[in-house]
């Protein structure tokens, strides 16, 4: 049975690093002794080893052995045998080229359908949906293929932002983009706010934390769904 | 001998389509009875007809007749005999898709090289650079590569947006992306904010509009280019 939490971001503002997810992730690493880090989002580049070791001090109260996939000779195995899995933000594009260059996205499916606790956060939890091509990341390197784990049946959009009607910048809103994506793609988008999360258990997916999510599906207006919705209607 | 306006955006905050631009068109375009227009980027997925007429509108006080690249049958000769071409803004994944899918990218280069005038905005400008990785936009296509015209030896950023200090958004800057872009690559990239654009002609690169350029390059901290400016200083 499928046990992820899919976090739009592993920061939020005033906080450190994972801490406003410290009380789920009690409950979601509570019966593990290590955990598996794939760092290669490498957030502003970042080496493996302190992105690793960041995560490490974040979970420092709770006993469990953070240790990173470049620890490991052979990474599929690695996820084979990991008790739980968390892959951290960065950037997306990066992240993914890693995962289809090692051959680490079907061990990685796997392994989640088997009940494996995952932990995704931004890049992280980009990767979770049918592909990547909601990202808001820079395509600083090109991956054979945008497509991603598709454990949940929708895309994600993490970091969702809302438009701010006093900006000048004639850039486009994250809505305008995420309307684009659906003039080349029927997938349905979850516009996750930061400090919104989704519980996926099996075939149940909660949407967490305090803020609506901002849904976007072809051909219809985006509306707002309500904290600790099942995501499942939008089916 | 390249003559190219390269523009960070189409429009201006308080402006119309191409407003600001006008005074330089007409300079940039006097010569010319017709523009070959190339609406593949569609902004919000706007049909190729409605973009086009959108810059007859916008080009009505001079006397010159809009084509788009969609009304001829062979778009490869309809670069080869164009006046002068014009490609908008949109998605650039979109467009560099299409570029790709119907081989226009060498026909475009061929075109530039031998001297026929060149407007760009935004992912029309993305794509005048050596490829498209420092572009803001969503990957909702796949393109083959993105590898662009490398009309100039640098990447392009348009609408280059400084960090706001107020934010509580944790998503990346465009700074952060940036540098991010430099952890995989050594393209130098020009920061091109709203009401700027680069004038080339031949080997000369001028820095044009009011406003500084932002500059990036690997290993170096990012520094500020002052309106007027030849980018060849950059190399």
């Amino acid at each position: 049975m499928k046990n992820l939490l899919v976090a739009s971001t592993s920061t939020i503002y005033g906080g450190s690093f994972l801490q406003y997810l410290l009380p789920q992730l009690k409950e979601h690493f509570k019966a593990i002794d290590t955990l598996l880090f794939i760092p290669y989002a490498r957030p502003g580049g970042i080496t493996y080893e302190s992105y690793t070791s960041k995560v490490a001090v974040a979970l420092k109260d709770f006993s469990i052995s953070v240790k990173g996939i470049h620890e490991f000779d052979d990474p599929q195995k690695a996820i084979e045998n990991a008790e739980a899995i968390f892959v951290g933000g960065g950037n997306t594009f990066v992240l993914l080229d890693q995962l289809h260059r090692r051959q680490l996205i079907e061990p990685l499916k796997r392994s989640m359908e088997k009940g494996t606790p995952y932990l995704g956060t931004s890049a992280g939890s980009n990767i979770v949906g049918l592909n990547v091509k909601t990202t808001n990341d820079m395509p600083i390197v090109h991956p054979e293929s945008l497509s991603a784990l598709g454990l949940i049946p929708f895309n994600i959009n993490p970091h969702y932002l809302d438009p701010d009607p006093d900006s000048k910048h004639k850039g486009e809103t994250r809505e305008t983009r995420i309307k684009e994506f659906h003039t080349c793609n029927d997938t349905t988008v979850i516009g996750l706010r930061e400090g919104s999360w989704i519980a996926v258990k099996g075939e149940r997916m909660i949407l967490k934390g305090e803020l609506n999510a901002r849904i976007f599906k072809q051909n219809k207006n985006p509306f707002e769904l309500p904290a600790n919705s099942d995501l499942s209607q939008l089916l």
